[in-house]
């Protein structure tokens, strides 16, 4: 064991350790969940370091040994080695601190490891030029920009996924249901690409945000007014940075408000709660359309995935539309935890960046392979059942209401009453009650004209006047 | 009283009412507020309802006697006249239905009225070319539209009025405090400015969301297949609406998607809280920074806008902040509303638009009201004691960061758990025990240089390697 | 114009106005939203001015003569005279004391000209004993307890309604559906008193609330210490104003904790967010099972309440289970409110009382009223369509688990699929098969056995050991 | 590799795993996040599987052989063997399907393993008389009241503690706060008492919550009608159960209800909520008494755990309250996302239980180890800065409220403003002038008086008639 000290007292700490006096109070301090820091945001605070550690060579302010150093040892753990030395819980108070501060003595420890005889100090060195209160923040954003594309990805699958079943399905005639009462006939056709035409704007929003996300603090140390930085640090850092990481990060240009305010979290965490409830939406629809397999709508059949029951036997469930909804409340119930957090920030800090980026990088995450095992299980697999879809649109009053600019409110009314009352069709009423010739009957009730997939024309006899 | 007969039977009505049976229907099943449609949203309803008149005249759908009567009633309702004839609940079932037949019922009677002899029926003539589940999510953005020029307005006066304290107070010396705790110096300018950045943030946010909003369903009809609507009216509803409202309003690429999927106004909400937690954010601090007189931080002073207790005489409180706070947990909350209701759509409607326009619309206004006295009330007043944020600096030990890449971390903690134990300023331990030089310890502890006011500089004497 | 005077300064006001310089002030600080202060809440403060009069002059602290006038000007308050007095906006800043000095000055200003000559102070005399902190959170609990009554009847309405139908579909059998697919039958006897059963939770966890919104903090004055209250004024407060308001209130043992603390609020507000969601369940599933008419489940019909569609003749929406299910989520945003507002609360008072109080009241009336129409106006009138239900049980193979035990879970499997994919029942391939005796087949598959209406029997032929 | 069947097909499965198909299957089909089932979970489940075998024994309609291999598995598993054989994960869909048969098919094929030749079936021996309906909502309150205790025992500890330091600072007078500004004295005793008095509040609905928690679907089967089960098992298995796991669970009256209805589940999360609220509450006051150490408040000094900064020396950060906001904001986030959950089952069961199960017991879990660390490294070393607050009080005017009742509220907001203005004491004006006799200013100034120690007295000469 080695003994540790700081500004509270000692510790003693396993001499194999890499981790310091800083990471082992947290630890103690913090035993909330079994969590440990995001494996990107430990990544990114190293590519700060390393990048932080040549720009202080760079102005003279590190020596080229210690900065060597520093360099090869984040080099190293970059590669993923000595992983377990990040100790820091993911929930920790201090703003992130303990996590700065894990990282910083780990790579002082092992800088030193490998630079024998070379003296590598956390917090002046390692830490040089910099605070928790820019660097925990920017490797939040640089976590979340990280795990952005594959998100953005997955969406993309899916409005490729949901197209390709809009063509497919661009002949399957159905009910439309608002207020799940029969409305008027649509095709599954419109259904899907209504589907990617929301999920399209989604992968828009989401883009969006990474010019938000893009926006840093780094060179603010403590509260945005740059203490302990030089010139030439303000101005290479960023660029530095994104050198090391390949982001295209920029600094902000405000470092006071950019330290202490964190709408770009509420904005980011909103933009996947729009998703998280189109989501819903979407998996709501697919549960009700392919409900039964009797007793249900059963216009869609879901892939089966699995059994479905322990006791009942044969049923197949919805599985995938249902762990897609309930990773859209939980995305939800994130986002009222973030709104919470950010709310609570006070004067030049805001203390409870560690919950939110928790809770982003879940919500993230969680997305992604909701959305991905939704493509591949299930969206790509769908398939409509036409004679139910068309059973439908024959036995209902849904082709009514094209008859209205010739009959009128008041008597198509009667007629749809009398049809639905007597479990008759519409058409046959139509054609005994000869209100209208055959040929127009036969137009006005053609599925091209029922689904608008022909362009809307002139009517021909309008009487209404 | 006079008859009125639909589809679900016969209601006697006052001889006198504008409204016909679907409004008085609407009444009395949804006694649940005492609050009725917003004005806003009649106002675009019945503008929605002018220029279908003219576009179904011009399509040759309308008659010209009948198109004439509708305008000329509409004209009359958008001066304000009859208002108490919209009886609809703002909180009502069915999607919208009965807010478009009073405003449809309205139109059609007060026409009759207006040219005697003359028969308009709501839904052929009215209603013609429309339904609710267009109409009533376009009058929806487009009262949400209406309502966005005053609120930006106002954001817009609240950066100015912070950038003018900015620059007032850019002198103003002050402790910068991170998690409530001393941590290093820094000017009221600053951090006054650093909220106007914050708030331009929400002024370009919610700007944005104009772009959103003024994408419309109108033209799809019931669902989005453009049933009952002729080619014409395709084309041209929505420039002559545009005419009609002076809104910049485009018709949506995909109806059925448009007319089914409620992302437009999660997104628009989530804007509004985002400015909602800013807003709480900057109350909060407010607050804490005023509070006192004596036993407080006591650092500013807010206008006194009224006596502050029944019980303890002269007491002020900072009672605009706090209502400020509260109009922000009420858009939190509203948001949330939103959210449960965009995502309980189904299928190819969502029947929950009358909730998500009441919430929002009032979001709108209590923001817009909430930022006004704000302006006037409080930022346009506050003051800064210097004393006390002077003394404030001098008695803490903040300036002593600066010191660290001179005499490192660790010696310089030394030297700050001793200015705090001993009631000394670091200053004076400095000079004492001959760390530095005089000339050095001056630039150093200078204002400028403590707040960053002055450009960072190459370290001179960089020590630590 | 009178002119009167603060602690900020002077301020003319209408001669004939009972308000005084604090309610105008309020008025012209808080123009957030339109409503003014909940009746109930300006009741409940007249109620305690009226006991603590009477209260204080029992203590020897008030004057015969001023006790007297203020308790006639409460009494002619209490009828609703003057109400427009009450000027005070339902959003204010000051944590009510706007609320509370309305009151004081209007019953000042009130008791002066009922009784000319005499001076009656609005803080010394009308206040006496009180301060805003105990009078307001008291008067907002009184109001709540008041609203309370009328809630726990609708409920109660509810569940005997429920009750009702239980009895009257207790023949009719129906397929049970978990995960919306097809599961085992059931009847919708056992469903709507699934739903009373519910609901009966939701009274009994409102009525318990009760209790809780019972405790008050008055006598705290302003923050619990009891300042400048008498020992008698603390013994016969609350008996005395339990005598004027006929409530059962109970004075808080720690006055202290009760002044700062919310919990209360977040309690009652919780308990109906519990009966939001469970009402936004029972709508929803009203919606899903009445939905159709044709292309729908079309196993409940609802009483039809007005025309559905602007445009699509004949159509019947379920309305009333649509506005319930708004009034949930307003309810459940509201109560995300009211959890921000108490969170917020800091040191010795919450300063968000009135944004708690105005949601919490909003909610009880809202669900009192939505639950009110969702009795009258829907369940009462429910009809189950027996011929569907029995169709739908008889063409799907939800019977087949109740083989399970004799066949094994593997053999009931390819039973159900076989009867799935070849469109047979269940029954016909069993007698096919021959697998069980005709006898125990009809036991196995009658009503009563497959919907738990008979009692367990140990199984007669047990064949899986 | 061995071959496993279900209904969807074949798959190959490891020779080793003791899992089967369905766990497989799962383990693909929601690869959401790396969290597996919560062992309390698989736990209770196992106690089910074995509670049921036995009674399944009683009945006869399970042989003693299988019986007995199934209780021995379940007793080796219960110790905690082959714990990685549960590899369904924590988020999952099909409403827990693959939860039950996971621990089905594990303790078949070590049942089978245990004791060679003897044939037991995951569903139709393991499972025999239940269904995932009932066993997995069963197991998951079995797993919450699991965990319950050490909650309430942490709860306790908190209360212990706070009384504690409520008799510690009971001298401790201090500047009482209202909306942040100076109010009246106190002592920190009461302050303290006040925690402990909102927390012994918590600890009262929590404990209460356990006799929600208690009430099971058990023997529901799937979806209430009892399906599949003996009329012995329906007697035995909960008082079986019960002695298998030494809860004391009862069985619900109304099983269709308890099998579909979540209201436990929402109300547990609320009274967790609740506590949050007032954890938050709670740890916003200790970090801002603790704000300084020289620029702030600084009336409490907090237990320095760890260095505050890297950048700032010597700072300490109140790390433990601010973890325990993040914890509290987590809560009410989960509540959410609970609340969602449970809004969105559908008829005869909820879909949703396994996002609610994680959640709640992942906020059992936070909050019991967050309290933990608040009582440990927090609460128990509070110290008071006694010379601060006196000052405090001293200098502030907070002393002159206990004026009014001799001076009146007129003249006492005199001698306020010139106390402030003049940075006078209240004690010395009074005595300049002559307001009240010396002896009269020494009672009323009094700390006992002041801070609500002494009884209320009558007052001995009110002058306000």
């Amino acid at each position: 064991m080695r003994i540790e000290e700081d500004c509270i007292g000692k510790l003693a700490i396993d001499d194999k350790a890499l981790y310091g006096i800083n990471s082992l109070r947290a630890a103690k301090n913090f035993p909330i969940s079994n969590e440990k820091l995001n494996p990107l945001l430990v990544e990114s605070l190293l590519q700060i370091k390393k990048a932080a550690a040549q720009v202080n060579r760079e102005a003279g302010t590190l020596s080229d040994k210690k900065a060597n150093a520093i360099v090869a040892a984040c080099n190293q753990l970059l590669l993923g080695r000595y992983a377990n030395a990040f100790i820091a819980p993911a929930i920790q108070g201090s703003a992130g601190t303990s996590a700065n501060m894990n990282v910083n003595e780990v790579v002082a420890h092992l800088a030193e490891r490998l630079f024998p005889g070379i003296k590598i100090h956390p917090n002046d060195d390692v830490n040089q030029s910099q605070s928790t209160n820019d660097t925990f923040p920017t490797a939040g954003k640089m976590a979340m920009l990280k795990k952005l594309p594959l998100l953005l990805k997955t969406v993309s699958d899916l409005i490729d996924s949901l197209n390709g079943k809009s063509v497919e399905f661009k002949d399957a005639v159905k009910v439309g249901r608002t207020q799940l009462q029969d409305a008027v006939p649509t095709t599954y056709g419109n259904s899907f690409r209504a589907y990617a035409s929301m999920f399209k704007r989604d992968l828009t929003r989401l883009s969006d945000t990474q010019n938000v996300l893009s926006e840093v603090n780094l060179g603010a140390t403590a509260i945005g007014t740059s203490i302990n930085t030089s010139a030439h640090y303000q101005e290479a850092i960023v660029p530095t940075l994104n050198a090391v990481s390949q982001l295209k990060l920029r600094q902000a240009e405000d470092l006071i408000d950019a330290t202490q305010n964190c709408d770009a979290e509420v904005v980011f965490s909103s933009a996947m709660k729009a998703l998280a409830v189109d989501l819903s939406k979407f998996s709501n629809d697919l549960r009700l359309l392919s409900s039964g397999p009797q007793a249900g709508l059963a216009e869609l059949h879901l892939p089966a995935k699995q059994a479905g029951s322990s006791i009942m036997p044969a049923k197949v469930n919805p599985v995938i539309p249902e762990v897609v909804n309930q990773v859209a409340f939980e995305v939800i119930g994130n986002d009222t935890t973030v709104t919470l957090a950010a709310e609570g920030g006070q004067l030049e800090l805001n203390a409870f960046e560690p919950i939110m980026f928790r809770d982003i990088l879940a919500s993230e995450t969680y997305l992604t392979r909701a959305i991905s095992t939704l493509v591949t299980n299930c969206v790509s697999g769908i398939q409509v059942d036409q004679n139910r879809c068309l059973s439908n649109v024959e036995h209902s009053a849904v082709t009514a209401t094209v008859l209205s600019p010739y009959l009128g409110y008041v008597k198509t009314t009667s007629i749809v009453k009398q049809a639905v009352s007597e479990g008759r069709t519409v058409r046959s009423l139509l054609m005994e009650q000869h209100l209208l010739t055959p040929a127009l009957i036969d137009r006005l009730l053609s599925p091209a004209n029922l689904t608008g997939q022909q362009q809307p024309a002139s009517q021909e006899s309008v009487s209404n006047q």
